[in-house]
């Protein structure tokens, strides 16, 4: 039998590597805790024909295939596994199409989310969904994940901007989903299985996104409340009354490391920060509601501002906040998520966490969404402090599942989240998938021990 | 073998009628216009241990079952298929619960849209997805179908408000889909999987739906346009600048029914009138813009009130346009769905259409969504009249596809759009959906030949 790697080259699938120090770089995403296997070669795919070619190869030979955009992943969805192909859509980044009267764009699956961003800002428009990695990351990777972001809050999530995807299956069909319409019934919803599966399902190798107007109007708001149970009264009663385009909070433990990068001189004795991002018309108005609300709800220290570089500045400070973190350590980033309300029990219980395991949590996150991001921080060179470290990860996943909540908001299950997906899953359900994944991908080549 | 009948009645599975008389009323939905078969027995459940006997002993036995609310389907997707089981979930009609502080509800697949929203209003609360039948129209049925209505533009279809689902599969196995949680990427989503599957891939026997703040605030917009034309750019602007919970428009000939039913006296003079209603605390400032684009964009004459009684009664106008036009004679009712952008030359093509085949169109929808219903109505005791009212009906769904629009926006495929699914799909997806659909449902008895 011809070596997968000559099979690979014969075919052309675009540029093939199989130099282990080149291949480096491609065995992991930006989870620093989860294993990665030793691929047999890297492929960068420059036409679609590459994916079509390599996947081809894949499912004859049963050889596995981590297909991945930039590595920006945070739970190493992107890993490789031993023995497999890493597909790099990478080198597809071409934006195809903006049409503004449509609202939409037409891109391939290597194009970083904030260039298609600027792109359509050259037509006013918008490129919502705005993971912390916008600039780095890839509407390809976007996809698989089903990437958030502040915005979530007001305007969804990826899949909600994703209208139509191209995709190849294992066996090298083509297949196209969706509709260019805002609403569409017909048949099953092939685009809503896609987006999220982390390339279990398919290799997407072109997506029509909707974008939206470019809001003309942004206020902000900063309030400072003596506990994060205080500040989480208050962004429930925020969602009574408003809609704002971002509601964060973060603890204590973030405002200091944020301040100690800074020097933005945040409340420290502040329990936690919220800030709220209000677009649209009547943003001003908006804003002014929830800074009085927060009051109302017992904020120490409360600021509004409806210049758009003020409001920037401040949300900035979020933006910083796991930077910030690591500069305390090697953090150790989770992604849980719960309904609204059960935030404070959460919250309570990362801080008892924190206390059991001796170790420092930073936590912050898209309050309105009750997406968290505990961030565990550690000395890497000490093992106990290590496996304390992963022994706090392990107990807030089991928090975060006792208060009905899900194992990954907007990161993924990738590796470091697959051990606990029978912890959420029945065996019916995950029978069920294992069933849906064959549909599309019958040889189980699809980068396979992820996702479901 | 026992017959089927009997082991039904065996397994103690509801109540069980095989009478044909007192079937007939199980045969059909809404949907005049397509075919149906001769039920072998109608299941009525009133337990989940029901729906899974009887579908234990359907897949046992290779016996078709089509589940089915209250039937005010418009596609004949819950039409009975001969020597099936119709199953109605009807009498599964509870509210389980009201949870004012998640926001949530949890129901069974019986309960009527209009009573969930009544009971989530005594909590200040408001269940969203409004079809026009939501007075007589089930959560089952709506889940099935995906139902949409006049808030989708700013609200979202009831996917977007179905949180979890519990569902049986063919063989009697129980599934948990979803999170109760805002944001969510573990695993497959099987949620929304099975919304708007039609019951080909389970049979929901409970939901847990988000119910979002009643809104405080109402403000109302009516405009005459001189064109179909002019009024899709003033949506288009509308769309740009605002967020209205409601952008309808009608054409010249629903808004003549109108007036004959209603004697409410709107301008028959012009070529459509455009209905908005904007909500929540910014409503008034946000109707008023939206009625200076009106005018710009050359409206003849414009309203505009932010009485919540007065804007109802213009809403009403349009609730009532289905209605007005069933007085003109045997209404054929399409659903049809392309870009916004694209409404005008939809528009000019269902002109053209009643034209060429000599048929009266009122054309009425919901503008921001790009979802038209253009009514064909006709004198069904003409057979002359029928056959160009079918082929009226026939050309406004080539022209929708021609615009790259869908087969349906709201009301589903069921047996009334079946034919043309090969249209709007390749044979690569649908064979994919068809393995999707096994992976349900291997022996095929869930509502064969509906939905994909």
């Amino acid at each position: 039998m011809i070596a997968v790697v000559d099979q690979l080259r014969a075919a052309a699938a675009g540029s093939v590597t199989e130099d282990p120090a080149a291949m480096e770089a491609y065995r992991y995403d930006q989870c620093g805790f989860a294993d990665a296997g030793r691929p047999l070669a890297v492929v960068h795919a420059t036409s679609v024909d590459d994916v079509v070619a390599t996947l081809k190869i894949a499912d004859a030979t049963a050889t596995p295939v981590v297909t991945r955009g930039t590595g920006t992943g945070l739970a190493g969805a992107a890993n490789a596994i031993d023995g497999c192909i890493v597909l790099s859509t990478a080198r597809l980044d071409s934006i195809l199409d903006i049409d503004p009267v449509a609202r939409t764009a037409r891109v391939q699956p290597g194009v970083i989310n904030g260039d298609l961003d600027r792109a359509a800002a050259a037509h006013g428009l918008w490129y919502a969904p705005d993971p912390g990695s916008r600039d780095i990351s890839s509407i390809g990777g976007n996809m698989a994940t089903n990437a958030g972001g502040m915005c979530c809050a007001k305007y969804g999530v990826t899949a909600d901007h994703a209208l139509q995807l191209t995709a190849v299956l294992a066996g090298g069909e083509i297949i196209r989903t969706g509709s260019a319409t805002r609403k569409d019934v017909a048949g099953l919803d092939l685009t809503r299985l896609l987006v999220g599966s982390e390339g279990t399902l398919a290799v997407i190798v072109e997506a029509t996104v909707r974008l939206r107007p470019r809001p003309a109007h942004t206020a902000t708001v900063a309030a400072t409340f003596p506990t994060a149970r205080a500040a989480i009264a208050a962004v429930l009663a925020v969602g009574d009354l408003a809609d704002p385009s971002a509601v964060e909070v973060m603890d204590r433990t973030t405002v200091a490391a944020i301040n100690a990068m800074t020097q933005m001189g945040l409340d420290e004795s502040a329990g936690a920060v919220m800030l709220i991002q209000c677009d649209g018309p009547g943003a001003a108005a908006e804003a002014s509601a929830c800074a009085a609300l927060a009051t109302e709800h017992g904020a120490t220290e409360v600021f509004h501002t409806d210049d758009p570089d003020e409001g920037e500045a401040l949300m900035q400070a979020r933006r910083v906040a796991y930077t910030a973190l690591e500069r305390l350590g090697t953090p150790l980033l989770d992604d849980v998520c719960v309904a609204v309300h059960r935030l404070p029990d959460l919250l309570d219980a990362i801080e008892q966490i924190a206390e059991q395991f001796q170790v420092t949590i930073g936590t912050f996150g898209h309050a309105a969404d009750g997406n968290l991001h505990p961030t565990i921080v550690f000395d890497p060179a000490d093992a106990d402090a290590a496996a304390r470290a992963r022994s706090a990860f392990d107990a807030i996943v089991r928090a975060t599942l006792a208060l009905d909540g899900t194992l990954s908001g907007e990161h993924g299950i990738g590796v470091l989240k697959a051990p606990y997906l029978s912890s959420q899953f029945g065996e019916v359900e995950r029978a069920l998938m294992s069933r849906i994944k064959a549909a599309f991908d019958p040889n189980g080549v699809l980068n396979p021990g992820k996702a479901y």
